[in-house]
């Protein structure tokens, strides 16, 4: 993919920071190359300035310098601007859906090089009929191919010093356990060397984390590790991917920390993203593995505890914005 | 308690780092007020130097310099100084169960005012025919009362930064999801509340992360935080303890490190462990609370991969050491 054409960053859920962090990023130079997906009147209440409305990306170069390049899709729902800042609400989450639909269509019609997304409220997007979890899910669904089949996807959150690809997300715990398999986990292998290679320009060195305490202690808490993991990271040997595992949780993502791996794959949301995190949402970003183009996103979500009131860091997006400009010149 | 009386250390698995780190921390002048409870040999192969036989910890006084006080419990296995590291012996498993259980014996005699432990290894205890996944369950099991009654316990991990309480431990993940229940969360937070009191000195700020991926997003991705986690919360703030929660497991952690909470209240042994342990080992603290005697520990297992080599670290025994001398003082 070239980096000529812009990144798209939809404007997220109208309740939450969402639009606030993607006016301060404008503010601080860091939408160079991008244009926002969004309503007019939600980015003129999180304080943009002059808005340049775009009908295609194409039209990116001609907007006059300190006017925020915005593409409005079609079919928004009316009063986004009014709706109370920090609450679910079915039209936020049918506006933030709406816009995730058009940045993609405008990606896989090649008219822009990535996808940023500004985060989104899962409750709002079930109140609005919208049947995903979250972005990845939905990103999966629209990028599926002509003859329905789903790209297989992974989440990867990353920071300065720690990679997690997540085999497992959106699912109550115990399901998340349920839906384990030799499959999934070697899928996850697969795609996580696939996008590493391309990012590193090498071989990657993946940890693989164990499901339970201690990783099973040979069998002592559980046979995840013996009957789907361990298998798994040995097929995904066998083809030549540097796998190793599967190691204590508890104990493997320090390990990769200070630098005995390049990525952690582990079974469940909260084993991967709790270490992620832990040093601070400000420097992560989320990137899907597994899709026919760039998309990445900031590490937090909606804080609807503090939208609406000029405190939110767009620091997280920033990162985001950075990272999609490197994956799309490298072509990942 | 009063600490004049000795500490007692026991050896941990003899295969293992755990005789090396005592000796290491001997070395440092870390023992002092403190005896050894395990193998002479043992100590021995681990560098020990002139070793002090004792028949009771009274008789520490009398130890000359640069002795290491040793009391050796009965009944050890013969040949454990000949056993290979880093490999899983029943015999280590028999002797490290032996030096807690008469560690145990005589803390609640009364000889003694804390017990600190080095690691053992789970499966070396199982080969060896103890019925317990780890110290915790086996130290619950031997402060039961006259009538048998197990007190209910909780494993504390801390380091400079974070305090974790586990509500389960040594379980595998889908037992342990299982084993969740309104009174385990609320006996937990009970007892996080009182350990912490003494601590602090002051009522403590309790987080509750929760089971599911954000909490259960509302009930979207798992019931736990609605039906179980969420009542008990509410149960002990009713009781005036400052239990706040059930929050996004992946955020409630850097929350707590930032001085948010001085606690937070874990479902699962990995939830809670992966964040304490992430920037090091080394730096931890393991703390059973409810036991009627101060009980610490290091933070990490017993290493075979470096047993036997000298590269032991013993900064998390040291750590360990200190919060029982202090945890005795304050007669937590």
């Amino acid at each position: 993919m070239s980096t000529d054409r812009p990144l798209l960053v939809t404007m997220g859920d109208a309740a939450g920071i969402g639009p606030e962090i993607v006016v301060r990023a404008f503010e601080r130079g860091a939408l160079a190359g991008a244009l926002v997906l969004g309503d007019a009147a939600v980015l003129r209440r999180a304080g943009a300035p002059m808005i340049a409305q775009l009908d295609t990306p194409a039209d990116l170069h001609a907007v006059p310098p300190g006017c925020l390049p915005l593409l409005q899709p079609a079919g928004l729902p009316p009063g986004l601007a009014e709706l109370p800042w920090g609450r679910v609400d079915a039209r936020a989450g049918a506006a933030a859906a709406r816009c995730i639909e058009e940045a993609v269509r405008r990606v896989r019609a090649g008219e822009a090089a990535a996808v940023v997304t500004a985060p989104i409220h899962k409750e709002a997007l079930a109140a609005a009929g919208v049947p995903f979890p979250g972005h990845t899910e939905m990103l999966q669904h629209l990028a599926r191919g002509a003859d329905g089949t789903l790209p297989d996807v992974r989440m990867m959150l990353a920071n300065d010093e720690l990679r997690v690809v997540l085999v497992t997300i959106h699912l109550a715990l115990r399901r998340a356990i349920e839906a384990l398999s030799f499959d999934a986990v070697l899928a996850t292998l697969r795609i996580a060397e696939r996008a590493l290679r391309g990012m590193l320009g090498r071989k990657s060195r993946i940890a693989v984390a164990g499901l339970n305490p201690h990783a099973g202690e040979g069998g002592l808490f559980g046979d995840e590790e013996l009957r789907i993991i361990g298998p798994a990271v040995q097929a995904a040997a066998a083809e030549g991917i540097d796998a190793q595992g599967p190691f204590a949780p508890d104990t493997v993502f320090m390990r990769a920390r200070r630098g005995a791996f390049d990525v952690v794959v582990a079974m469940t949301h909260d084993h991967g993203l709790i270490p992620v995190k832990y040093l601070g949402v400000e420097r992560g970003v989320n990137v899907t593995l597994g899709l026919p183009f760039v998309r990445t996103s900031p590490d937090h979500g909606t804080a609807f505890d503090i939208a609406g009131q000029g405190r939110a860091d767009p620091a997280s997006l920033l990162a985001a914005l950075e990272a999609a400009r490197q994956l799309a010149a490298r072509g990942v």
